[in-house]
């Protein structure tokens, strides 16, 4: 491409209403145009980059054997409610209704849609397992979009849906799917993990994220630095500490008129926040259905984590206890709450590393008063213990190999084996061996390829601007021409190696536009070009061309043949 | 592609509801499923068609030098309200309500998106002119949605919009367009003519369609058998006939008691529908702005052009008359009227054709009676004479070579030179050479990229099924294998002549699926490809292949050269 006849234009400025960096820099770059909240135009410059994303994702998807096809994006209401999801999907669903009044949906995943077209299609066991997916554009009309295209409502999303017979090869596929999302985001150059997801509402029996690490991610995930464990956080196991200490202090009430927080407390006592215990008042049901109150115990430094506790029996349901509901059963108010002098019968479930502890402090029940020297089996029966809280940075990893870490990462895909759910709910069935109509297993997967945009720049920038990893830069190479209106010479030579490196099947833009050299070197860089050749008339006169990696500080004067080598590799 | 490792999935019986044969042939050959009213899946084989228009669509813009770039499906009614559209498009424009309320419409086109994004853009003529391109999906919203994707809801369409500091530009670029145009549709193998078309409520100065011929187009377009020259009917000039005769009849009442039609007068009088005049009352504006009373007359055989007639000075926002303005004007009623014997005094408007004629038959104005030998300058002035009626066959072409001839034809692409009128309406502005704001002209250039696979069958099919242009079909050979799992030689010869083909970057399908022959070749045939080459024991026995063109009635038994040859040719 000859930037002349193309259309690039980049802002000197940062964009004030921009918060993250990829924001900033694909307004800057000029990649993107907002045309209203959370709806973007993709400019040229863009748009090449979205595609080069596509070609991977369907390069791969094709060589794992998924098959394309392309679903409507109106769809009709009917389909949605055979699953429920018109409903239950909420206003992040958009709705839409036709001339004749009849509703329809933008959307925002095809489940429905590509069991529908399944159900017609598909009779026999003997056509399975079978993936159909799709690259289109999807709609969420999320509350607060922002970030640019990171978080924007209408994006390009790659959905893909595999039918199967039975489990068995429901798990087989599912691992093929892991494998090449592992390949593609390993030739898009990103930095990514694959962590185990929690399989939630929708039900399942194994989910993983993709996610691209960077700092400005929304979601935290946990991994191992001595193996390939990765979870995100709501998962991940926080297994139990080493074996309880003995007892070696004695019960006593510490007065504490105004400290309601563990942080308060342990500084007002000068001990570890670790030697402190939160609780926390809930309520949830008993082995007869009654309303039952439950205090969960975690460590002053931790976290409950609302998800393993909604696992245990009883908490399936559970909420937070009201003002009134604590005073009833414990006597106090919030901020001096404890497993001690209960004022009648109440569920007590301690965290592994809780029940691992001697000499904690608790609340007193009793406005003003902590409890100190606090000892399971001594001052307080055995307890109900569970893993119900957040890992946190440190703890040892629950593979027994190594310690865990917490880095924040960016969602850009997600594989779910979601078994019948779907086949069930619409009644899909095929014949199996033995002519008997059963449900396909389901699994889907996912991956946001307009979000892989702004993901990639989030981990790959400097001051200068965007620093592409090569699979996903709109071309490979620049060839920048010095004042090629004067000097016919060196526009001829930009001209040759610009036609001879496109024949190598290296994607270059020749910058014939003219500008002086600061502005033209300052857009290469800006627009994250990894290689810049610069075509000079001093270079000519030596024979050589000024060759710059973006990664690297420094440029080099090669010769045609080493120039070529560098970038052929 | 192996077709074992495909999703094909054909129908033995010809749909019921499907009314044209692209619709039929696309449904028995699994390419489209219906979701919805208006609304397809596409499936992996048509797809894969879909993909290859898409292809040659891209490829041929980028060669015409315009940028692709891609708008949002979902745009703010603000956008639209600047070019008032937003109520103008009328209920073809689907609109759509956000969880803020907020008002959308899901794209038809994109006029004022891409005039927002140049808005922001681009500030100087010396960034002119530029063409941005997108291939995206719109939806219409029909009331009437039929014919499968011929006339869906929702479509892929290629939109190109151009921008020009002045129209001599503007020009060049619908010329270049209009090339590109016909580069691409001679490149997928369509009959198909460029025809003039009118500019008609957008305004504009120049306007072309591009048709694929066809028996079931909905459009009626008009070309000579002995030049270039097309139009659509609403534009086709006709022109005068030969000098008119001399007057040999005398004026006379002819009783026509229940003779109300041109049709019904000629045959009580026996004489040729050619004699006869009809007389269309309507309401036009005079010099004063006034309401003036309007008869145009055309022959008994001719249809008035309301976009002809509307182009006339006071006729712009005609309307038909209704009885009580006639009975006021002309004392008569409607099948009896004519232009001699009027109550007031009446604009009449002859067509060329009644103006060239002499000894005529008109109405009377009296219930009952017609008036035969009516001659222009004794019997009544000389008339206005304008155009005013659409083209038949049979006339001579505007362009003095040949005879006109009508066509049917189905519309797949648009240039459009638009002019100023977006660009003033939604203020948007450059700088010309002198430092000055002005607004640029515009072109737009439509292709109905989904549309065109319907329109290919239209055109090329036979009872066996589709006959795929080379360029869009799914594949371009298809090799069949004999038995395969009871004969690996067969099997390995197979695989061995589909490897090489795809690797001499022929598109190949190898039918693995084990089919019998004749369930096979109904496939191969239905589906399209226009080239199959069959491998069999027997033939492996005599080398040879076994080679038949889609198009061909016999096969011939080739060696592997002489097939290479065939296929690479």
């Amino acid at each position: 491409m000859r930037l002349s006849q193309f259309h690039l234009r980049t802002e000197k400025e940062t964009p004030a209403d921009a918060e993250i960096v990829s924001h900033k820099l694909m307004l800057k770059a000029g990649m993107i145009r907002k045309l209203a909240a959370g709806l973007y135009t993709w400019s040229p410059l863009g748009l090449r980059v979205l595609r080069k994303v596509e070609g991977v994702v369907r390069e791969e998807m094709n060589r794992a054997g998924a098959i394309e096809m392309a679903m409507p994006s109106v769809q009709p209401k009917e389909l949605w409610e055979e699953t429920g999801r018109w409903a239950k999907f909420g206003p992040q669903l958009l709705k839409i209704r036709d001339r004749k009044e009849q509703e329809y949906c933008f959307t925002p995943t095809a489940e429905e849609a590509v069991t529908d077209f399944f159900r017609q299609e598909i009779a026999s066991y003997k056509q399975l397992p079978v993936n159909f997916y799709q690259i289109t554009t999807k709609f969420r009309d999320e509350i607060r979009p922002r970030f640019g295209v990171m978080r924007a409502r209408e994006f390009v999303m790659k959905d893909a849906y595999s039918f199967h017979i039975d489990d068995d090869s429901l798990h087989a596929e599912y691992r093929n799917m892991y494998d090449a999302y592992s390949r593609i985001f390993t030739r898009l150059g990103l930095k990514f993990r694959a962590v185990a997801a929690d399989t939630g509402a929708i039900g399942g029996s194994a989910s993983h994220e993709f996610q691209v690490l960077a700092e400005s991610g929304e979601d935290a995930t946990v991994f191992s630095d001595g193996s390939d464990y990765a979870a995100n956080v709501e998962l991940a196991e926080a297994v139990s500490p080493g074996p309880r200490p003995a007892a070696s202090e004695s019960l006593r009430d510490v007065e504490t008129p105004v400290q309601k927080t563990c942080e308060d407390v342990a500084a007002l006592l000068d001990i570890p926040l670790q030697r402190t215990v939160k609780s926390v008042a809930m309520i949830g049901v008993d082995a007869d259905g009654n309303d039952q109150f439950v205090l969960a115990l975690v460590r002053g430094d931790h976290v409950v984590n609302e998800i393993k506790l909604a696992k245990l029996p009883g908490m399936g349901d559970y909420r937070l206890a009201t003002e009134a509901e604590i005073a009833e059963a414990l006597g106090s108010e919030p901020g001096f709450l404890g497993p001690l002098n209960a004022k009648k019968a109440i569920r007590v479930i301690a965290d592994r590393s809780v029940a691992a502890m001697a000499d904690f402090v608790v609340g007193a029940n009793r406005p003003g008063f902590h409890i100190a020297g606090v000892n399971w089996g001594r001052d307080l029966p055995e307890p109900e213990t569970a893993d119900i809280r957040n890992v946190v940075a440190g703890d040892p990893s629950p593979d027994g190999k190594g310690i865990l870490q917490i880095a924040r990462g960016i969602e850009v895909g997600h594989v779910f084996a979601l078994g019948r759910k779907y086949s069930e709910a619409m009644k899909c069935t095929v014949l199996d061996a033995a002519g008997k109509a059963v449900n396909p297993a389901m699994g889907c997967y996912g991956i946001g390829v307009s979000r892989i945009v702004a993901a990639a720049i989030e981990q790959n920038h400097d001051d200068a601007g965007i620093r592409w990893p090569e699979a996903m830069a709109p071309w490979q190479v620049a060839v920048c021409v010095i004042n090629p209106k004067n000097d016919p010479a060196v526009a001829a030579a930009a001209e040759a190696l610009y036609s001879e490196l496109n024949a190598a099947g290296i994607d270059t833009a020749l910058d014939d536009r003219g500008l002086r050299p600061g502005a033209m070197f300052a857009d290469i860089e800006l627009i994250g070009i990894p290689h810049r050749v610069v075509v000079s008339g001093r270079g000519l006169e030596a024979g050589t061309y000024e060759y710059r990696a973006r990664t690297a500080a420094e440029s080099e004067n090669l010769d045609k043949a080493a120039l070529l080598a560098k970038l052929a590799g």
